[in-house]
């Protein structure tokens, strides 16, 4: 195993420490007492250090077994500290797709040079799947199908399935196709078992599933797989021939890293981050994160910075400032929050975004009105003084209708212009919510006291 | 239909307006043009009252189908305006478990109603499942299990296979039960298929794949089902007898709710929210989570309020605080969500939480005193005085490195108190970065002004 120098001198010390019947007692659980998920999971939830001596351990043979089951950020860690042939050896006996996604995290260089050593058969195949993106159903699909004529019976089936003693995992339906390939329908086994021997299959496959595109994008595989409450679903080239086939299992893992994308996202995260991660890979990355929301604090302070004199003059206003921007804040970002999660289910379109707009800015106006009269009470009372009562009161209701607006409209404008709303939405949202809510504040105050 | 006079209204009002053509294409299109599963998905993205008249289109058919396939929120919704015996019309033919997770949705009385009235075997199997709460393998399985002899051939089992028409969807295995409806294990279809018709069941099936308890917890179920990559798998009660099955199409909604719960439950918002719920419920929803993140407004504010003569003294502190709360409140975040994420993913326990906790310190005092030079020259700058450079230096590092212990400490606590991270912890975490960031910057510049 090809390991940077300073992880070999850790694992020597740690391997000199432990004695060597605990060494013993972690291989034999790592590649006997789990299995290679729960070997990936132990993996995924241990510290750089430890998990690098962990994968030392991990016998030859259960690499790729194990490396499949990984999430993406760990994977490439992992790889990126392998050579080709070390891979190659690794990703040996994967299903197709496995190893396709594999090769998809490697560097560039990588993955030509274990391209360049896999054997043609192989290479084709994997080079096929590497054609088409990721996250398309093409990037989803593996080989593996079981394809049939239409014009022979269910007994010649049941005869030739007796002769396969390894049908692919997963495996709900055979596929018909034609002479060339064409795909014409599915029959499922459930049918095949409870049909007639002598029928034939064309008789009793099912044609009204449309077979997938190979272009069609992930998430919308997901959806259909959801809808239909499908097990595995032929995907086609644009001509119609089959190409393989796509199952539950790949969708299921579609479905928590899209579900997981919107949550990590605002807060500026990855959906595939690394739970333990180094400390400067993950200082790294959080500093941009907090470098783009400085921004938006200096942006804040400088619409404060107007408005020196009127605070000089008025403390109170110093006091009670945070009130309105947060209370901003936090109604727009659960409209932001509703907009995106309704985007994602596919709930929001042109035809009804009007009727929610609306909707949430009656709800931001009534709770604006409801929750201005508390703060404006608790106002007057604190700092006996009217006159801010009644400009905070005025300055919370302007900002729950700037959140309402902005939670409703960003969404939908930034997905439009192509950018990731649960990336960017937030930031943009307490811009908004900061500016409108700093400034109708001081600004009324200066009115009212100047 | 039973519906409140208001609807009826609307609907008599639009029934009128549009010419009865139309409404005949529409009542085609829910009934006939779409599958009940995109008859739902149309009806949740439709404001309530044009929701309300597509409801009435739906034949009564179709009731049932298309209600099993709503968002809990909006099935409540229309379940409510139906009365017992309409809703028992409406559920026959559903699965069992279909059924009674429509039932766990209705008021008391109306679900005891509605098992009062119906026929005696059905109601037997539903109050069986209903027995099992919501969210656990009792509550996800249904009772429509295939299940055959270990001492008999597999001819015998595909002649037996033969004389069924319906086998149940999603079967993609048999199971294997003593005399007593013990379970022994699991034969797949694909062995039956490829294995030789003189060999018994007991030589071919699968006893490894262990049965899932009734009681064990959804979220765990789904764990199972993505790890193992199951279609389907028995559920047995403490006896070892079979009850039931569980089913991939009912995990997905399962992972698709978990993961939801996170994102949503951050912003105080419930997984199962109607997209398009009337203003009134919107606003009351949403009235509690502003008021309760009031209190964390007003807080701060009371923090700022214990500096008010240094605040009249230097009004560049009042510009500038602003930046040290939400630098710190950010970078709390971040590490709040990795961690909320990282126990629904099972990766944070006991053993590693030491490790996470320094990493993410010394993360937050690298970027810390990053940013802190960063707005220390800004600020030395832009009001030209050393000194307000310095303390709010201090105040952020000293913020980001609360943020950081908040963020890994407080979904842990939660989570051991038995209170949601998700829900609870944006809020408590504002509030204490909020305290720190005013009370680290206003106190040190108090010291450093006085």
């Amino acid at each position: 195993m090809s390991t940077q120098p300073e992880h070999n001198n850790t694992l020597d010390q740690l391997s000199s420490a432990l004695d060597s019947g605990e060494l013993k007692r972690m291989r034999f659980m790592l590649n006997k007492g789990l299995r290679p998920v729960e070997a990936a999971k132990l993996l995924e939830k241990t510290p750089p250090r430890e998990r690098q001596i962990l994968w030392n351990l991990v016998s030859k043979e259960n690499e790729g077994k194990v490396l499949q089951h990984l999430g993406d950020d760990v994977q490439a860690d992992i790889v990126s500290r392998m050579d080709a042939s070390e891979l190659l050896a690794a990703t040996e006996g994967l299903d197709s797709d496995d190893m396709a996604d594999m090769m998809q995290q490697m560097p560039e260089r990588l993955m030509r040079e274990v391209l360049r050593i896999m054997d043609k058969q192989n290479r084709k195949r994997v080079e096929k799947l590497l054609s088409y993106p990721e996250d398309t159903a093409g990037g989803l699909m593996n080989t593996d199908t079981v394809t049939i004529r239409p014009d022979i019976t269910v007994e010649t089936v049941l005869r030739y399935l007796r002769r396969h003693t390894d049908v692919p995992q997963d495996t709900d339906s055979l596929f018909v196709v034609s002479r060339k390939d064409s795909f014409i329908g599915v029959l499922p086994l459930t049918r095949l078992l409870t049909s007639d021997p002598q029928v034939m299959v064309r008789e009793i496959m099912r044609t009204e599933q449309a077979a997938i595109p190979a272009t069609l994008p992930d998430q919308e595989v997901a959806r259909l797989f959801e809808d239909e409450d499908l097990v595995s679903a032929p995907v086609v080239d644009e001509s119609g021939k089959l190409l393989g086939r796509i199952t539950i299992d790949d969708v299921v893992d579609v479905i928590r890293e899209d579900a997981d994308h919107s949550l990590m996202s605002m807060a500026g995260l990855d959906e595939d981050e690394d739970t333990f991660a180094p400390v400067l890979r993950t200082t790294r990355r959080r500093a941009v994160w907090l470098g783009i929301n400085l921004i938006t604090a200096f942006i804040a302070s400088a619409v404060i910075g107007l408005f020196e004199g009127t605070l000089e003059q008025v403390v109170a206003l110093a006091v009670l400032m945070p009130i309105v921007a947060s209370m901003g804040g936090i109604a727009g970002s659960q409209t932001l929050t509703l907009v995106i999660r309704g985007q994602a289910l596919g709930h929001i379109e042109r035809g009804n975004i009007g009727w929610l707009f609306n909707r949430e800015l009656i709800a931001g106006a009534l709770n604006g009105t409801l929750w201005a009269l508390v703060v404006a009470a608790v106002a007057v009372v604190w700092f006996g003084d009217t006159t801010v009562g009644i400009v905070i009161a005025l300055a919370i209701v302007i900002n729950l209708l700037a959140g309402a607006m902005a939670g409703t409209l960003l969404p939908m404008a930034l997905k439009s212009a192509g950018i990731d709303p649960a990336l960017a939405g937030s930031v943009l949202l307490t811009t908004i919510t900061d500016v409108v809510g700093f400034f109708a504040f001081l600004g009324l105050a200066t009115l009212f006291f100047g």
